[in-house]
């Protein structure tokens, strides 16, 4: 333990995440979801997706609509989609429900669907398309959030900062794994810069009047914007419609309007696709891998680095020698506990 | 007919085009497949995809591998996946022939996908969405072309250009499309830059030592950048991935090596995939598009504009008038009659 850090193993963030939870009124099971997943994110040193969490899922227990309890029911839609209704608890644990229905189905027919509906979400992708990938499929994983951005030509928020996330599995190494904000930077970023009175790029938000803004304070009240222009704006609009419309469950617009002001992570639904390369490919699967391999040693043999690649490296880190909590969060989180 | 420019109905771009590529040794099929979707182009004034693409197809076909009368052979691999084997033909005689089927299984399924392979490809996908659209279906089509771009950080070409496209079929009204290229820019731009020796933007490219250039010529020596930063960087991956080595064709830079300096149109595979809203949804169909319908009204309801939206006001236009050709491309494409 350093001055200013506490030192916990992997067990112990697990084990305080769970006491956290369940002494907020989660439900055992709904509890080790979350923990799970806090873990993999505080491992990861993706610090505002470890530990961090359990103050803004204490909040939404105390300030939301969520149901702490509820379990997870299941449809069998068709024979390539699952849909699991949350129920208004958070998505973890239906994801957890669904996730074995959603790799049978796709083992079936090489390609499906899991739709989570009515789910308080908080967490990154990352951990979902990885345990896809774990299961020798390929996986894709889409949510709104809140509407704070504006589609491209426009000044007003319609979308959410709108995730997708990725995974190719890969033979005795890590998943190919990307998940990123479809908004040029997370909200999280700008309300930082906000609080230490510093500038933000010009092209992460805009004004009340629709210009581009340097003035963290003016982005919060006016619209973020997406990265990539008119591109990542169509992308954005996608994620709405395919998380959003195509499986009966609220627009970034319409969670935002539900949360009514409580400042509770969103609800809404959740989109996952799997793909299993041995239906489409039958015995060509592993020359296949193999292809993937080779593009993957094009990319790092010219020093670019493959997405999650940090991840990685840090998780080797934790899973040696633990991860380090900075003083003050974790008193914080203590305070849960009373 | 202006002085500069020959006025055509519809109708006579697609005879022209079908009467071009049947000289230049296509068959009948291919021809009218390859037409049609050329008519579209020159109608929604994609200029780069209407007729003068008659140039690049026939430049393939003299100088290519492409086989001109290859008739497309399916496979249904599972109940979700159709696979159409182009045999080094065009692709787009395999959409037409796959397309049914990918329909009924995205009927039964609620989700399916089509892998075309071993195809020529030199067209745009927002035709192929849009069909997919136009059977009530959501679409997402994908392909790889000729590694031309570097991964973000990299300086050396991995990637094509990548092109990927969405639809969402909208009632009483062109469906919500977009389709772009994951490179920063067409190729055709840098191109054309180059030829003009005009100065291109920082971010479009690298030169041979990997550094950002604004000089055509030492960008085309170089590498394209994709667009959107890393962020694109992982989409351009994702591409290949879904649609080279998950349906076991080439990626981009086996595409290239395979083109061997012919300069022909890409060679490789295509992903299509297909969601059903009526097998998602049941009888909240209808209200899920108008939930659609009110987030398109919360983008232009602000000045913003939807994708896709200047090509149908030139649809319009180019239906009740005609489209306009320069005379001196009418000229190259007469003289490919001789």
């Amino acid at each position: 333990m350093s001055d200013s850090h506490v030192t916990l193993t992997l067990d112990e963030v697990y084990d305080l995440s769970c006491r956290v939870l369940e002494h907020n009124g989660m439900s055992n099971a709904h509890a080790r979801a979350i923990a799970n997943v806090i873990t993999q994110g505080q491992r990861d040193e993706c610090q505002s997706h470890g530990v961090y969490r359990l103050l803004i899922c204490v909040h939404t227990l105390r300030n939301g609509k969520l149901d702490p309890k509820a379990e997870p029911t299941i449809k069998h839609v068709s024979s390539g989609i699952v849909a699991v209704d949350a129920h208004y608890a958070n998505s973890l644990l239906s994801f957890e429900t669904g996730l074995p229905l959603l790799v049978a189905k796709a083992r079936e027919n090489g390609i499906a669907a899991m739709a989570i509906n009515n789910c308080f979400h908080f967490s990154a992708l990352w951990p979902e398309v990885e345990a896809i990938a774990s299961e020798g499929l390929v996986g894709i994983a889409m949510t709104p959030s809140h509407s704070w951005v504006a589609p491209a030509g426009g000044k007003k928020p319609v979308f959410g900062t709108n995730p997708i996330a990725f995974s190719w599995p890969r033979p005795n190494a890590n998943p190919f794994v990307f998940d990123f904000a479809t908004s040029a930077i997370a909200r999280g970023d700008i309300e930082l810069h906000a609080r230490q009175n510093k500038p933000i790029p010009a092209d992460w938000a805009l004004n009340q009047s629709g210009n581009p803004t340097t003035d963290a304070q003016a982005a919060l009240k006016g619209a973020m914007q997406t990265f990539g222009g008119h591109k990542g704006s169509a992308l954005a609009a996608m994620i709405e419609l395919l998380s959003g419309a195509l499986i009966g469950d609220l627009t970034s617009a319409q969670s935002l309007a539900f949360d009514a002001g409580a400042g509770a992570t969103p609800c809404h639904g959740e989109l996952i696709l799997a793909f299993d390369p041995k239906v489409f490919l039958g015995d060509a699967y592993a020359t296949s891998l193999q292809q993937a391999e080779a593009l993957f040693e094009s990319i790092t043999e010219q020093g670019a680095r493959l997405p999650s690649q940090r991840r990685y490296d840090a998780r080797e880190r934790s899973v040696l020698h633990g991860v380090k909590v900075p003083k003050a969060l974790f008193q914080d989180i203590l305070q849960l506990l009373e």
